[in-house]
């Protein structure tokens, strides 16, 4: 049965553009998939005029909104609640041609992040932004959680690919701003509202990305290191050396390396396990030979200054790849440490060690048979911890989750550094944002969403006297 | 004689504080300075505290601030009227030492640019915005106006050098977001409301800046190339061959060209005047020897595949330094096409030579003996246009701007690429902005500044019924 509102709205994006009962209960709202969005429909509109229109009526009645793209967020953000309508971009899916000679592309939020890497790679251009989730998730999710991923070190956030975003408001008014410049010092940059404020403050439905050319070369290598302030200065140097081809840095402290490899392990011993840090070191480039030779004398430097100890450089995309998946297998890593509590923070990079430390210090003391392992792309200064105490009861998340979190708020260290903030970190905002920050972040809301409509509750609780 | 406010104010500030009568006349409020500032009382802050209880008081009383930073801006964005006070941030120039590790550096408003380039160079590293103004320019100043300047193409814009913001809200709120991390997804990314908002928002009294390797290559070259399209094959086949150490990338139009070259002219003639552009190219990298080869292997590929006709590579320091006052001798252009009016525009780069065909052909329709020469960081879809009709009269360059400006229109183009908008292009905002965009803009201005009293009239009109 549908309401007043749900006919009115199956009038602007029709019957394919509704779904109802058993159509929304089977789908999920959160990753791993588990099925039972409990929303009491799920709207996909066909363009952006349709995505005004339903905000229009939305907005009159006062109707609350969730906001979903490829669903593969980590931290609660698309969470849809009995009284919520879903908003649903998988419909709106376009994509124009791309722009070969000003190196962009125009897309609408629902296209999948592989379509465009596929799209680029097809004219020899390159989109930089890559994640795990490339298959499922889209540009719309990508923009509205600023993506991160594996070439920030090289390229940035998703907030530097993103030349253009046009975005629909709480009350239906479309916001367009696709010039598709680079400089655009044209009054306030509306776009930047939009990019990371994971669907609180527009529907983001269409954007203009920008292209890199596709790298010609890449040169990847695993080594071991003694002690952190030599990480620290192998990633200078090595970023000084490499000028500018430098695409990954990427740290496994040993408590990681230990974990993945070694007898019996389905990645071998490619080196011995018993140095202090491992470093996937990569460089991409615009020339095969003299990038090759450029990678092997800035490591062999860093050997004859005693900045590494051990290293393999990987002599076919095979072993490329074999090394790659001693850092991606995370899958091997919360198995081993189940249950696993994952982290995704930031710091400065001379506060990191002495940070780790402390959290380990303190989980060993409140649960001696507790296990952490600390890895991440250090080259953002952005580090994962992945913990377990041997239980998912809440009250013990909580203290995992305090100590980790205290310990970063006294280093000025943020609570997310990728994934955002959604429903499941907003206790913990407080930790890395000042009063003051919050309640401009809630003026900004307030003036963008009075009624409160879009993906209420998400980053921070809803206004007192209204449901939470 | 101060009234009661000013009185007030000085017990804040100190009598160094508050400078009256003579010392607030002679200075200028604009570039190139001229003197004659007619604020009633420059205030000078020596703290961010300062700044808060300063305007704490000017919220209360509905005083008008002007924030001055180097005032070297080219939009009339620190013109100041009889009944504004100017805020300067002069007596703000305190710098923390360099954290090498992190490589970021954390800086008052009030230092100018050239100093951060000289303390990051001290320990191998780089601040890459760069600009002319550099020794009188301050990083508030930079930070207020999203700056772009000449290394656009590698970096990006101040925006994309900015880890972390400190402002001062309309009523004196501080917004402290000084974290320094790349990766920060903890709410709305607050900083970005600050940066290229030209004082309307906040004033920026601290900032935390991301530092990169200091460069161990420079090449350098200028060619010479016949068609449009060559023109934007070359920037991505260099881009593609650099593999990412392409550091500039510089047109200029055979009528900029041969405006400044020839003989008597003191650039003499590198390559002949008769071909119909010339492009400044440069590549900074890490490795001396290998990083040469490559720049010269890639132009060689150019040579073979026909995109470019002449070339001349810089072999010394010298040679690179003559090149590069080709591209920036504005003095000697704007001496001969004077009187001189100056565009700043960008735009898509297969729209480009289309765009400038055409507004010449309008010029010229209009103007038989008017000049135009163009130029401009065409790697970034920047350009500038010089043009003279011999004449300063507002109707004649209202015309002028007209011109240029519809033209610009009807191709999605922008206004205004990296000087802003301040007051002497409010009017044409319309131009690279819609109605809806527009509103928004005003309505976080209205939201963050109810009594609209930082930089009144900036960007857009004061609302009707006060003064404009």
């Amino acid at each position: 049965m549908m309401n007043n509102l749900l006919s009115s709205i199956e009038k602007i994006v029709g019957s394919p553009g509704v779904l109802l009962g058993e159509d929304v209960t089977s789908r999920s709202d959160s990753w791993p998939p588990t099925g039972g969005c409990q929303a009491k429909a799920i709207i996909r509109p066909a363009s952006t005029r349709e995505v005004s229109e339903v905000l229009k009526l939305c907005h009159t009645a006062g109707q609350s909104v969730v906001t979903h793209g490829g669903l593969t967020g980590l931290v609660g953000g698309a969470r849809a609640a009995e009284d919520d309508i879903v908003l649903s971009l998988e419909r709106m899916h376009g994509m124009e041609p791309v722009d070969v000679i000003n190196r962009t592309v125009t897309v609408e939020a629902g296209v999948p992040l592989q379509r465009v890497h596929e799209a680029a790679e097809d004219v020899d251009l390159l989109f930089p932004l890559d994640l795990g989730a490339r298959g499922s998730c889209t540009i719309g999710g990508n923009i509205a959680t600023n993506a991160g991923g594996n070439s920030v070190i090289r390229y940035g956030m998703i907030r530097e690919q993103v030349l253009g975003v046009e975005a629909v408001l709480a009350d239906g008014t479309i916001i367009s701003s696709l010039n598709g410049v680079i400089k655009n010092n044209t009054g306030y940059d509306l776009k930047q509202l939009f990019i990371g404020s994971e669907g609180t403050l527009g529907i983001v439905t269409r954007a203009v990305l920008r292209l890199r050319p596709l790298p010609r070369s890449c040169n990847t290598a695993l080594v071991a290191i003694e002690e952190f302030e030599q990480v620290a200065s192998f990633l200078r140097d090595m970023d000084s050396a490499l000028g500018g081809t430098l695409s990954a840095f990427e740290v496994m402290w040993n408590d990681f390396y230990k974990t993945i490899v070694g007898d019996g392990s389905k990645h071998g011993t490619p080196l011995s396990p018993d140095q202090t840090f491992y470093v996937l070191v990569e460089s991409t480039g615009g020339h095969e030979d003299s990038d090759k030779a450029l990678f092997e004398s800035a490591l062999e430097e860093a050997f004859e200054t005693g900045l590494i100890v051990d290293a393999v450089i990987a002599q076919s995309k095979q072993q490329r790849e074999d090394l790659w998946a001693i850092r991606d297998d995370i899958e091997g890593l919360t198995k081993t440490l189940f249950p696993a509590i994952v982290f995704d923070i930031s710091l400065g990079i001379p506060q990191m060690d002495g940070y780790v430390n402390e959290v380990r210090a303190q989980m060993t003391e409140r649960w001696p048979d507790s296990r952490m392992v600390t890895f991440g792309h250090l080259g953002d200064g952005n580090i994962h911890l992945v913990v377990t105490v041997g239980s998912y009861d809440p009250s013990e998340v909580q203290g995992v989750e305090a100590i980790v979190y205290e310990a970063l708020g006294q280093r000025q260290g943020v609570i997310s550094a990728e994934h955002g903030i959604g429903l499941d970190k907003r206790a913990y905002l407080k930790h890395s944002r000042s009063e003051d920050e919050i309640a401009l972040m809630k003026t900004l809301k307030q003036v963008l969403d009075p009624k409160n409509i879009l993906n209420p509750g998400k980053i921070f609780a809803k206004p007192e006297g209204t449901q939470s």
